[in-house]
């Protein structure tokens, strides 16, 4: 049972939907730090130590995550079970598995220096963000390196993947030189949940889970599809980021509203104005 | 009567001259408000709920445009009609139709995303940079995917227009991590002028208006010529950038002179000498 | 006699010349104000006046240069004398002159800029780094279209002047963004100096002056030695700058102690303390 | 006896081995900085005098191994021997050694530069990181020209150095324009460990130590191991810098506690919230 192979609709379809709402996860938190910051004089020590805690949970998840990858791209039937190079007949081992096998491991270092950063407090906390950039520019570097002698529809759609892999290392490498700015965040993550859609998108032209043949793999139709296909998917990231910041937004809202409402209108103008101030800088 | 189809001489003229006049209007807009900050004491508080009014219109005008052109391509007597794949022939309909549907389809967001961002105060408005950003990019993506198996002079035209759109694409991302700049506002409007006019060279290059035949699009010689003229369109964009700043300068200076000639001649001296140490420090 | 035409070693080694007494006095201009800034108590305001004039000299100097260039390219005997397409033969008229010519045109583009910005006050002096940057960006595009269907070893001299060209557009372009700091100036004009310099190389292997045979096209080697060859030229204009550097500073020191040898000696100290803070902000 | 040539494991084992001693070494310096400024009331002055005088050692050590490189390219057995053309054969001598030769040439530089800026004042510091940028591009530049008409898997191998020290150089120019960031430099010299444990693999897939053959330069399947193994080496150089950073942070604590150990105590509060708002600010 080859389940969770690569060469399967599930083998895209899995890992696609990990990054989905990993991406939607990165969202949700992105957006709930800005209006938490907003009302930052009511609860801002209170949000700290919590999102302290939520990092370091993010953390031991994405170190789960990386080690079922991990095992599971090494021992299912097909993988290579922790062989290399095969001595007797001379060559390399389900190298593919290998690059599954090393993306993940980068995500688990991700994981690691989540933790560190969080618990250790002499270590800066941007070392997160430059390890995120780095697992990302790894990953469109092996993806790149990685359909060698295939199809040009496969190609085509793996390039897509390497192209919107890499912006989100570039962003994630940005924000490193900006000061916190949700905008550029908001972009990151469009660029994580447009990566798991694309997987899924993927998954569904070379393995069609309908059973039906795969598509043309030489017909420049397909390509020209595939093109716009791409866009709508990014289109569809957007509606994503605007339900999870209209529930977010109005969860904080909402939940604020009750506990201490005559405070947070008090502080309500007052605010507002220094927003603007700030929105007018970016 | 294919008169809104793309491959026409009014299929690449309309929505060149559409784009013309709107980076036309932002440069108006760009020059307005730089002369209006210079003005900032004594007129800045009714500007701003001025500008607000202008973003909302502009955002409705964007929206119609993007309806428009949307309509058209799918239901000229050429379009797909809002097929997107024939199964009795199992081949796509109209491709390049609906990837043109797909550029506006981005722009309308824009129009959207300038509406909610100035009444919804919540919002930052530097989205709405982002959303253009986002729209040039997925226009060069699109072109630059839009020309498989044509001819060398055709594919050069177009690969000059992703060269500017993705440009035009950069900037507008670059402005979103520099404080309001106008030249680099100016830098970006002249962009989009320079993409309007080349839409009319295409046009006359590939679809001769007199009617006389084609350019050959083998010749070596067509595309060194297509080299300079491409500069030469830049060229023109400063000068009439140059006509409008000229225009809109004299407009706010005279206007403000008729109606508050006395406050403004007090306030130049010292107004000028702060605008200098901004300009030391560009 | 084609003395000026660029298919000969005086058509390269001509504007090598010129751009590379430029890029020695833009060095020279750029190491004097930063050594007037740090004698900025004693003697700024005399030097920004100073100056504003030179900037203006230097714009019609430029303006000159770029006319001589167009009408020496227009006018050669072999040259298109403003005819741009020959109806009777059917075919462009001297193409490559026609490249130059625009060039030229975008940097006598740049003197006039010069001159408005430095005259009329409203204008921000930071155009004359956009159109300077732009500039270069056009010569680069230019050079780039430039030499379709040639040789192995003229297109790979031309794409180290694409290179070097482009280089020093992008660095004018960060200009913009950065306030004043001398290191990226000097950058800059390492690049137009090496840009200068360059040019008579491509004379010396292409038309070599002693009227000897041209060096092979194909050969590999050739082209490995010209690689480190790029190098050396590069080296040779940080020595250029070394020098430039030590005489300008020893000039502005020896003028000023000659005038005001006390008044120096006392605010030194104060200045170097400020300065090394400067400095350890970069 | 060949032992320094390039065309041989020892070649790239000797070269390789200097680069990642000076990677540990910029780590460990950076990371003592970064350790320093922490403690900055306490002993920030002694430090900054030691650390002038550390740069200018450092100098002097780069320029004797870049005149070690460069002596023993021209004067091993089969090297130039200071012979650039050989007028009797019509052909240029040794082209590689020049070209390592000029690499080395470059690093000099970098080392004459340190020397120059740390003791003439009146130099800004920033000048070491330009020439450091320079050295870098420089060496890409060179590595990129190398390997015309070579085997796949030798151009690959040299691609990727390529890539990593283009990496290195671009990263050291981004320094150029902002503060002091411990993250963005340990990202550099991570970059140049990773440079070079890669010149010892190249080493041992080119030249097998064990005297084996070499790998077969045609296989994808070489190509696609180097993939990951490239990424392996670069999680090595993460590890590498966790192992200095561990050492070099207990050395600074261990010792400032045996001198002052109560004034440090006192301070470590105030310090540590001032250090989570710059932290904040990354």
């Amino acid at each position: 049972m080859d389940t969770a192979d690569m060469g399967s609709f599930r083998g895209h379809a899995l890992p696609g939907s990990f990054i989905f709402f990993t991406g939607a996860w990165w969202t949700a938190k992105c957006i709930l730090k800005y209006a938490c910051k907003k009302h930052k004089r009511t609860s801002y020590l209170g949000c700290k130590a919590l999102f302290q805690r939520i990092e370091i949970l993010e953390g031991i998840i994405l170190i789960c995550m990386a080690l079922t990858g991990m095992t599971g791209e090494q021992f299912v039937p097909a993988g290579p079970h922790l062989v290399l190079y095969d001595h007797k007949e001379g060559q390399w081992v389900q190298l593919l598995s290998w690059h599954h096998f090393t993306m993940y491991f980068f995500f688990g270092l991700l994981g690691v220096m989540n933790i560190l950063c969080f618990t250790i407090s002499s270590l800066p906390t941007s070392l997160t963000k430059l390890m995120l950039s780095n697992a990302f520019f790894v990953e469109a570097f092996i993806f790149y390196n990685h359909t060698h002698g295939r199809e040009m529809l496969d190609i085509f759609l793996h390039q897509l993947l390497v192209l919107v892999t890499f912006l989100a290392g570039l962003v994630a490498f940005v924000e490193l030189f900006t000061r916190t700015n949700v905008i550029v965040e908001l972009l990151r993550t469009s660029l994580v949940l447009l990566q798991g859609s694309w997987l899924w998108q993927i998954g569904f032209v070379l393995y069609p889970p309908s059973g039906g043949p795969a598509w043309d793999p030489n017909d420049h139709d397909n390509i020209m599809f595939l093109t716009i296909c791409f866009c709508w998917h990014y289109a569809l990231t957007f509606i994503v980021i605007g339900v999870i910041y209209a529930f977010v937004t109005w969860l904080v809202t909402s939940r604020l509203r009750r506990f201490c409402p005559s405070e947070v209108g008090l502080l309500k103008t007052a605010d507002r104005e220094q927003e603007s101030e700030e929105e007018m800088r970016f």
